[in-house]
């Protein structure tokens, strides 16, 4: 019998949803708007319409269950979310529960950077390493570890939350109020802002030409096509992306890291100065770890979590664990 | 038969050795100030020097082994020191090989951060967690990391540098050549400069009268009787401390930081500093994680690393690993 899961990407500007098999494929998908203003309720009846849409014509007998990743912190164990910065009302939210009441299956929740980390390292670029540190740079800044061969939880499932170390001490103001985080310089988020704020000052730019909206594609647009100051913005945040995954490596020792998420984007253009950043900052054993794009592009948490429904579930074709039986 | 073995603490500023029982407990010790600047050859034979000298009369066949811990990034898999800062000439160096042949018994290399996490799981602050965080701060800061029940290593087993990790974009020069690393601020280096520093500016501060030296100790030593200045550096220093560590608790998520190190005997005065700036800047759910002062001393570190010579060594009482026999 195919086996499905619903898989549920819950970000602070999307809700993404797929139907998904067991080998990792997406079968069908929808996705909406995340009224992260609108409260709890609102997000959560979102989160069912959409989950509720790709199952399509999958007979109810073979979803094995919804797994949904969201921003952190979040208490996997319990399936609680817990203090999301990034959609109101987050708070000690009973997430899984709550989904389960509605969907009627089983609802594996996990952290989306951990989800992500999960999904390339089973299906995109992480395939047979056994460390990795995945990065995900759009709304805020996210990741997730694998180490050792195995992902990296640790108290109530909470560890990677590397958008939120502080890499320049009393800076910016971050989403999760404190001061300085990598999130705060290197989110998509920042690189946007600071690239309105430059166009502004700078009549040379075609950044925002004609009231076009200015935004991350919009400086990789430009700086493809040779704008000087989009290509500084480029540098500037390729810099900043290389001084946290320069933290990074020396923290968790990864064989690789995969950088998804939005800004991934502009992978090629940012690929450099990230490079120029760990050679120059990087101890030197460090300096050889690969730099690499998602390999399942914005679906990385989305297919990460639907494994872990289907570790979850029951094996349809289960024996029963027995001791061997022996004909003397 | 009782085993033992020898532990050894190869630090930028001190060589210790230790004879070692199986549970943890130190039977003889040596140390010398480390020749830091005189080349490997000078270093390995201090090193060979003083882990003899704790033999005493313990006869050969109870020995199982050494245990080297010393200052990353290293390569514990193949006994190699990489490029460690506080140590001329420690780049690429067979460290393990070079031991093992003027001693003759095998010898175990580890990160000293990495060895004193496990030393303070088995047998101090740590006993009993899933989780743990261990940070050094002394010559330089260092760390160790035990995650949901198992050390981590990762890559060379290079994971858990946590004194590099860049707190103040370009910020001030560390020994690693990097910038704003966390060890060029916190560490206990840093800390005696700034009070020189500090001092030499202050009239009214008791810090350094009589020519007296100022250092770490010196600071505490005073803060505790009241002077203002050594107080303020106390407060700083803490902040400083704090401020990593909150990074920690989000990358890591541990169920207790421990910390270690000579700048650990102020732990006292520094605690409300740390936890102050745990609740102002981790994020909720992170901000319960107790902060404790290592159990072991200043022995954390020789006693994790004998545990690995334990562990390596064939069992005394080993029973052959063979199929059942059954009498049929």
């Amino acid at each position: 019998m195919s086996r499905f899961a619903i898989g549920v990407d819950l970000g602070g500007t999307r809700i993404r949803a797929a139907l998904i098999d067991e080998n990792g494929r997406l079968l069908q998908r929808a996705e909406a708007a995340t009224a992260a203003d609108a409260g709890p309720e609102v997000v959560v009846s979102q989160l069912d319409r959409i989950a509720m849409s790709v199952i399509a014509d999958v007979p109810r007998d073979n979803l094995v269950g919804v797994g949904i990743c969201a921003p952190g912190p979040l208490d996997a164990e319990r399936g609680v979310a817990l203090a999301t910065p990034t959609i109101a009302g987050f708070v000690d939210l009973p997430l899984a529960a709550m989904v389960e009441g509605r969907i009627g299956l089983p609802v594996r929740l996990e952290n989306d950077g951990i989800a992500a980390a999960l999904g390339e390292w089973r299906f995109g670029a992480g395939v047979g390493r056994r460390n990795l540190v995945y990065v995900t740079v759009s709304t805020g800044v996210g990741g997730g570890v694998v180490a050792d061969g195995r992902i990296l939880r640790a108290r109530r499932g909470m560890a990677g939350h590397v958008g939120h170390m502080t890499v320049v001490r009393d800076g910016e103001v971050c989403s999760c109020g404190n001061r300085g985080c990598w999130e705060a310089y290197a989110s998509g988020t920042a690189f946007a802002r600071r690239a309105r704020l430059s166009a502004a000052n700078c009549p040379s730019t075609a950044l925002g030409e004609n009231g076009a909206a200015i935004d991350g594609p919009a400086v990789f647009d430009a700086a493809s096509k040779g704008d000087a100051l989009a290509r500084d913005l480029v540098s500037e945040e390729a810099d900043l992306l290389g001084l946290g995954i320069v933290n990074l490596l020396h923290l968790y020792s990864p064989d690789v890291v995969v950088v998804g998420g939005g800004l991934s984007n502009g992978f090629d253009l940012l690929l450099p100065g990230i490079i120029g950043r760990i050679n120059a900052a990087a101890m030197p054993p460090f300096r050889d770890t690969p730099v690499v794009r998602a390999g399942l592009s914005g679906d990385s948490g989305l297919i990460g979590v639907s494994t872990l429904v289907f570790e979850a579930a029951p094996s349809p074709v289960s024996t029963p664990s027995r001791a061997e039986t022996v004909a003397l």
